[in-house]
């Protein structure tokens, strides 16, 4: 894998790169879309590719592991094979979904047992063998089997918390470092900087997973409940400890105001459900902020549901129209929203990146929070 | 509108023909997606159009009238123009689903009191509310009022329900020719054949409709539970009475088979949710008969879901994927099942079609029947 930085904000940390994988190359920064269980939930791989220009998406090794499950995976020869879709995957870890989902568990030094949400069958994930399951899998990128903390959590567990995520990451490297790719393309590892909204903790944890020297880092934990000044802080402490030239992900953040105050802290890659989540019960993400299509005032209000949109799902169905397909819990309803807010996530950030070539960055960014203006 | 029979077959009484309405022309025989509260559900207007070929979708007026609301579809133009779908479109009367989907509800000689399903509110269709109803909905083809009967229906019931049947069309057809379109194209009124599966209740029912003579005519009350030779025979009984040069529909059949059969016996129009409804329990029709997605044979079946296909996503994704969506009940999974489905209703049409102006439909119809060969 191969990053190269093409610009940088000169009133800003923000950058536009490059990164080039074995499945076709990335520009940053990008948001990337969850596909939990090897499918972007409403969403076509051509709709995504063609309508959207999704340029990677994530998988969730916690659910594709339960379902269909590794013998199927690699039966099939990965998931790109699996799912069809053959640009960049992500996939995380499954850290965060073992104490997000799970309801019996179990945090050792040797790993996570823990219980399937699905049909309560108990399962170990430990550093090596979630090495194992992302070989399976087959993702461009993987992530480093860490503990996520819950917020607020206190400094005494975050502590202790981080030094074995650390260590759990000396044996992800080991087990990664010792193994090959299944499908005979490169894979690429990326630690995560956890120390919950502790200073000290982000710092001392950047400073760790610089040290292992990868080709790329990432800064979990944030956007799990803290206040936005607080996630805006930690990403800035991190990232003037974490190296320059290499990409920077965020996980899990956000909404189109986090992305772009991140963007400009020096973020280059984003991946969050609620474009996602959110389009199935109404929620769309617009330049002019957030609309709850549900709301009775667009009863009957047949003008486009975006009309600064080049979607064709934007221009062609009225927001009266989606308004009553999410009143009525219509399929067709959950597809249009998702098509929307993915659609707006990705021109969220293309933007960004052409503002970051031109040299107008900055000025735009603040314009667009203001704009954007969300109340959540 | 007009209807002109392009063929009829030697061997049977299947016929080719062509339906002119305000919003196009549809090619019979013809099979209707049905759209039940204006989206064929998981499946975009612009798929329906390309994709499926469909040339004509149901509605249905009791779904309708109750969500969005007589007011909003009005407001919007219609549905061809709330939706988005500008081909045409045949509503039913609501004389089905206020029988079969609410609780309470009072049959009378004035019309039928119900309860809502969705809210419990208390509502009247009369014969002639209903026609001023699709008069608002708009749809190309619009349905007379009637009494579907159970089955099994004693047959004291049937004759009594029939006779007020024949009064109510009666008073549809007064309404609906005393007042007129409100956009501005024709609409047409389908009268229905009722009589369960009693010889003479159909006949004399056929007798009658066909005495209106109305545009085109309608089977209604089949597919409720009796054998398919009842159905069929049925079908012939009434096909020997109405008029040979209008379109006949059937309302509401069926599977692969009974298409055919019925195909075979004059009808010309049908609908059903078995493609869509199914569908999204992982049952795909093909032309080898019918296969459970689910089933634990296909979990490593890396083959496209149906190589005889020429839709896309029949032939991108595969059947160990689709089986892994439909099990995680993941939307696409619905969206691909559905897509496949509707996509073979339309080519068996569409391929019966062109053996009727071969002249070999009928050889054909028992080649495939045997090969379909289908067990529910």
């Amino acid at each position: 894998m191969k990053f190269t930085l093409q610009s940088t904000d000169k009133n800003s940390k923000a950058r536009a790169g490059e990164l080039v994988t074995a499945h076709g190359t990335i520009q940053t920064p990008i948001f990337m879309p969850v596909g939990t269980a090897g499918s972007v939930k409403g969403v076509h791989q051509h709709e995504l590719k063609q309508d959207i220009q999704a340029q990677i998406i994530l998988g969730n090794t916690y659910h594709l592991y339960l379902r269909p499950g590794l013998d199927v995976i690699q039966a099939a020869g990965g998931l790109h094979k699996f799912n069809g879709w053959d640009k960049p995957i992500l996939t995380d870890s499954g850290g965060y979904q073992v104490y997000s989902l799970t309801e019996v568990r179990k945090i050792k030094e040797e790993g996570v047992t823990f219980r399937s949400h699905i049909d309560g069958s108990k399962h170990l994930f430990t550093p090596e063998n979630v090495m194992d399951t992302q070989r399976i899998i087959g993702a461009d990128i993987i992530m480093a089997f860490d503990e996520c903390t819950p917020y607020p959590c206190d400094y005494r567990y975050a502590k202790r918390s981080l030094d074995m995520t650390h260590r759990w990451l000396k044996r992800c490297c080991d087990r990664f470092d010792n193994t090959d790719p299944l499908y005979g393309y490169e894979q690429t590892l990326f630690p995560i900087v956890q120390g919950s909204v502790y200073r000290d903790l982000r710092e001392k944890s950047a400073e760790t997973i610089a040290s292992f020297g990868r080709d790329g880092n990432a800064i979990g934990g944030l956007s799990v409940g803290e206040p936005a000044e607080e996630m805006y802080a930690m990403t800035e402490v991190v990232n003037a400890i974490l190296p320059f030239d290499k990409p920077r992900y965020l996980m899990g953040v956000g909404t189109p105001i986090n992305i772009l105050e991140n963007i400009a802290l020096g973020i280059d890659m984003f991946d969050c459900v609620m474009p996602t989540r959110n389009a199935r019960n109404g929620m769309l993400f617009t330049r002019n902020g957030i609309i709850n299509i549900k709301n009775k005032k667009w009863e009957a209000d047949f003008s486009p549901i975006d009309p600064d949109s080049d979607l064709h799902t934007d221009l062609f169905y009225s927001k009266a129209y989606l308004r009553h397909l999410i009143h009525s819990k219509e399929l067709l309803g959950a597809q249009i929203a998702t098509l929307h807010n993915l659609h707006f996530y990705l021109w969220l950030v293309q933007e960004a990146r052409t503002k970051i070539l031109e040299g107008t960055f900055y000025e735009w960014k603040n314009k667009m929070v203001k704009q954007l203006g969300e109340r959540l």
